[in-house]
């Protein structure tokens, strides 16, 4: 089943100890649509400005995303500008220019509204609700935030969390949201804000699913070379949201933990370039191989 | 088949956000022996002053470990004084008095000179060195350090490594020994300088072993309290090494697995309170069910 995206289309500009680049493809929603893309159709709803680039637009299209939402409004796209230096896990922002993401009210285009796997990226929680409330029959929605909302819109954020089946986030934002240095506490109690699943990144050592029921812990891929760890995590979140869309039935624990080393690929890949460059010639059975991989090196008889 | 080990037999006084404790029962031969002994039977060569209490002999003894080469000279045995904080994955050492460990040469009785497992615990790589030079007819030989050693002697401790088969060290003396940001590449490196394999302890982020054919992963056992960590590093290295000893033969990959399963397992129970205190209540049939909840928690189908 097909997949609603809303999140942000941003130029990024990035500085890692391995490089440097102006001007290039990112955002939450990129990153989630361009991953997701590999397991079933993604439609987009975000904002650029009349500055983006036409050939970003074609390259989504060329993974099958739905742009229909994609509103490009006068002014500015969304810039962000940061660098990682010894900590490869923490990106220092050098400056963010919302431009016409500042006064971003998501439209959901009528042929999207019936779509039933909803991932709401990282914005404003208020936001997230308003998308939410013009979905007509969502039925797996998964949601990510950041440190901002957690700081300045905890109300909001809470009470978006009983609206929604799975939380994705990171293990900063966990601490920070429940206020507890133990992410195995912290995730038991943001399961308890109403969620189905909470699933907490924690980088190069892996990720955590927490439910009712279990607990998986997932390493990350063990690669030498960290190139750059921009949208790690949204794409994480499409290969993780994409592999349950696909699926399109109520997922097993076992199907939650496929999706989490499904996500665990994905995002192994991304870091491997800058922007969307080692995924744009990522093939299916790179993937797979990726997974088997997976498989052999947290398997024990 | 049993197990010599050389190392530190202390006393602790430590701090955590949970309890303060003074004069505890602590060092790196200590906590190694007594999780070891769940395994095999375990032979200790250490220094202790005669201010030790016997009772602390007396328990070591109550797991059959050999104290035949425990030292007991005249003045005080080796004090380490520290806290925890926020971070419970690293001990701020407030006090260090090395006592009778400060002129400590390691004097393996006779009966111990046939033993093929060796432990080389956290002490001057000179003085590993030594142990080394002095065993009949070593199998299996395993070592520990820290950053201390890497700083001041690392001369020496790269001679050992081409000497021992496996190296088990924590991340942040991976780093410094190699001086690498990444963990995967940090491993190899280190595997580079003539060793079978080197185990990576990430503390709350579980472990990676490496050795020339393979890689493998192990998140650590999900604890929503970490009550004093002091010592888990060691514990971990006696059920690891432990394991091994038992099993009495060429390990092959997947037992190598299993061992660090196991040295997992013990670290998580030792956590749980301080000094020996939840090891000592400890039952095989405790050690075989989260072995299998380990199984349970990283297993994808």
């Amino acid at each position: 089943m097909s997949i609603l995206v809303v999140g942000s289309v941003a130029l990024d500009s990035i500085k890692t100890p391995l490089g440097e680049k102006t001007d290039i493809l990112g955002g939450s929603a990129t990153y989630f649509s361009y991953s997701a893309s590999f397991f079933t159709k993604v439609n987009l709803v975000a904002v650029v400005g009349n500055d983006f680039p036409k050939e970003h637009i074609k390259l989504l299209e060329s993974r099958k995303i739905n742009t229909e939402g994609l509103q490009t409004v006068k002014g500015n796209t969304f810039r962000w500008s940061g660098c990682y230096e010894n900590d490869m896990n923490e990106a220092k922002t050098l400056s963010t220019c919302l431009n016409v993401f500042e006064t971003f009210k998501p439209e959901i285009p009528e042929s999207y509204k019936n779509i039933e796997y909803v991932f709401l990226a990282n914005i404003d929680p208020d936001l997230q609700m308003e998308v939410l409330s013009q979905m007509k029959k969502p039925k797996l929605i998964a949601a990510d935030s950041m440190n901002l909302w957690i700081k300045i819109k905890k109300p909001s954020l809470t009470k978006l969390l009983s609206k929604i089946d799975i939380l994705i986030i990171n293990d900063g934002e966990a601490r920070l949201f429940t206020e507890q240095p133990s992410l195995i506490k912290a995730g038991k109690i943001i399961l308890d804000y109403g969620l189905k699943y909470v699933v907490i990144k924690k980088g190069e050592h892996g990720s955590l699913l927490f439910s009712k029921d279990g607990f998986f812990a997932a390493p990350a891929y063990p690669l030498e070379e960290v190139f750059d760890p921009t949208g790690a995590g949204d794409t994480f979140a499409g290969g993780f949201f994409g592999y349950l869309a696909k699926l399109n039935k109520k997922p097993t624990d076992n199907d939650l933990r496929r999706a989490v080393v499904h996500g665990s690929v994905m995002a192994s890949f991304n870091v491997e370039d800058f922007s969307l460059e080692r995924l744009k010639t990522l093939t299916s059975k790179e993937i797979e191989t990726r997974y088997k991989k997976f498989k052999d090196i947290t398997n024990f008889k």
